[in-house]
């Protein structure tokens, strides 16, 4: 029987005849770049703490008004966000729920105490982040969201900055998927209150290399992290960061053509679910859906055990009513899929 | 005027004409097996947090009696330390001092309590070992030591391995050092309360890839510490892994080479820095000496400033009358550092 504790239950379980909705990472190959020109018989002694120099430069130019020293390269998002919270070290930290399930084990891990605020159809509620916002260190939010999918409004974002910014609270936001949005441009939350967390591994497909960043125009924020980083794992991997560089050469259609394969996938996997009779958000970002689904365990284990298809439970992402799927995997196994999971229905009670 | 606060103060600093004792890396080439046969046009994708299998099984043949499953590949030693601790979270941890600069950090950051044992001839102490193990949660030794640049004896070694074993004291032993001892060959402490903390770093000369591990007996050890990597970094750079995998095929005679090259620099330094009239310990392993020195921080400041020559402060290392010399230099180097040491000292009163 499954333990059904955590995404790293499934890990490794995908053997022959397995389809995965489960991992949350594109199947898509990196660009060329990625490899273009890369050496590494390079100088492989300690790098900078802060990350390379060049790197760090050309980001500078995609934040307006940075420079090389408002960034910090780090192990993949994951690390940035680790030592964001663990720098400060206690308070509270507000955040929507459903959520990227490892936000919880961070901020609990450095000593925080996460407030949650609910969502209305899938986004932020502002009314309810406004009761909750006072007293909290940070809010941190991700949009697009992993595992909702969706995108928070212009407006909302906007006035999220603006609040924050008067009552001198930290927005810790979460962009990796911000070359996933299928509706509009980006909006990047600025001010010295804001921190950015972004990372190579969704818009370059290299999840592997762990190459993420932070941004952040407050210079004590930047010297806290690169402190502790010092501490738990000096510079990031050199020939990774030589690489993260390079895709940064490769042209707008890259992105502009993964979005699309992305967004074909998207309204495949949409309109079936609904036909299929789920109740779900529909993504506008990102590559996941969460429906709806009743006995979500049962549902989960008869999926896996008699059909070989892969889902997470919504319950490791604070949705215990859900289920969670990746749609990083072409159309036809997409089709597969929810095929089998028609079968599924059949004996489950899933919706 | 420097502030003097750690030695990342001395990070980039090290102009034309700097002669720098202070970086705690080789200065020598990686082997040419670190670069044979590597395709940085691999799979991409996320591997496993506990790191690439074929490595685990490589380093299973150094570990007698051990699979794959003994270790988790980290970003670094740093990043190994960092989560042990961080899985304990709270008790008390033994460490000789003076100490490697960041394990202090690392056990404050991760909620567990400093207790120290002060050093008899630069060595453990077994007697104060005695005294003051029980109680603790584990003790942290490391040997070769950074930056005392002493071996422990077996016999100290044997005893604490048993002595732990019989209270049920973790031990954490850092050997990063450990193809790099000029007198014999490394111990292994072994045992299912042991934690071995190791690293491609120092031996391969590849510091900035940041490659290390650790290995454990104890199931919860090695659960505990992914769990937790899951969330905080996810796994590590598959090219690096790649990279200290390959460096495993070198031949002996690499390390050999290396080490008679480090004995080389050792016997020099050891000898002119007693002729300097310095009060030092012999270094046995590592390359690392720690003088005592009068006034520390005025002779470093006019060293640095005066002389171009950078020394770190014994006080960052828990030894606040000594000052630290890394002699990852080749004897040229170290010559006309310790010629301009010479000249400084006619300044400051040193010795």
């Amino acid at each position: 029987m499954l333990k059904l504790k955590s995404p790293a239950d499934f890990i490794g379980k995908q053997g022959p005849g397995v389809i995965s909705f489960g991992s949350g990472q594109p199947d898509l190959p990196p660009p060329k770049e990625a490899f273009d020109g890369i050496d590494i018989k390079r100088d492989l002694r300690y790098g900078l703490i802060q990350g390379e120099l060049k790197l760090r430069q050309m980001l500078s130019h995609e934040y307006p008004g940075s420079t090389a020293d408002n960034f910090v390269i780090t192990n993949g998002a994951s690390e940035a966000l680790d030592l964001v919270f663990r720098a400060w070290g206690k308070g509270k930290v507000l955040l929507p729920r459903p959520y990227y399930y490892s936000y919880l084990p961070i901020i609990q891990m450095a000593g925080m105490t996460p407030v949650f605020m609910d969502l209305k159809d899938g986004r932020i509620d502002i009314q309810d982040f406004k009761k909750k916002i006072r007293g909290c260190r940070a809010v941190l939010i991700n949009s697009p969201s992993n595992p909702t999918g969706r995108v928070e409004t212009i407006e909302t974002l906007k006035e999220i900055e603006k609040i924050t910014r008067k009552l001198g609270v930290y927005v810790v936001s979460d962009e990796v998927y911000k070359d996933l949005i299928y509706e509009r441009e980006n909006y990047h939350i600025k001010g010295d209150h804001v921190i950015t967390i972004n990372s190579f591994s969704k818009t370059y497909c290299m999840c592997g290399v762990r190459v993420g960043y932070l941004w952040s125009a407050d210079k004590k924020v930047v010297e806290n992290v690169c402190e502790m980083k010092t501490h738990t794992s000096m510079n990031t991997n050199l020939v990774g960061q030589d690489m993260a560089l390079s895709t940064m050469n490769a042209p707008k259609e890259y992105i502009e053509k993964q979005r699309l394969i992305w967004r074909e996938r998207r309204d495949f996997i949409y309109k079936e679910l609904l036909d299929l009779g789920f109740d779900l958000w529909k993504p506008e970002g990102a590559f996941y859906v969460l429906p709806k689904c009743k006995n979500p365990r049962k549902f989960l284990t008869t999926l896996y055990q008699d059909h070989k298809v892969i889902t997470y439970l919504g319950e490791w992402f604070g949705a215990p009513d859900r289920i969670r799927l990746s749609y990083a995997l072409d159309v036809k196994q997409i089709e597969e899929g929810l095929s089998r999971m028609k079968s599924a229905m059949k004996k489950v009670r899933a919706i």
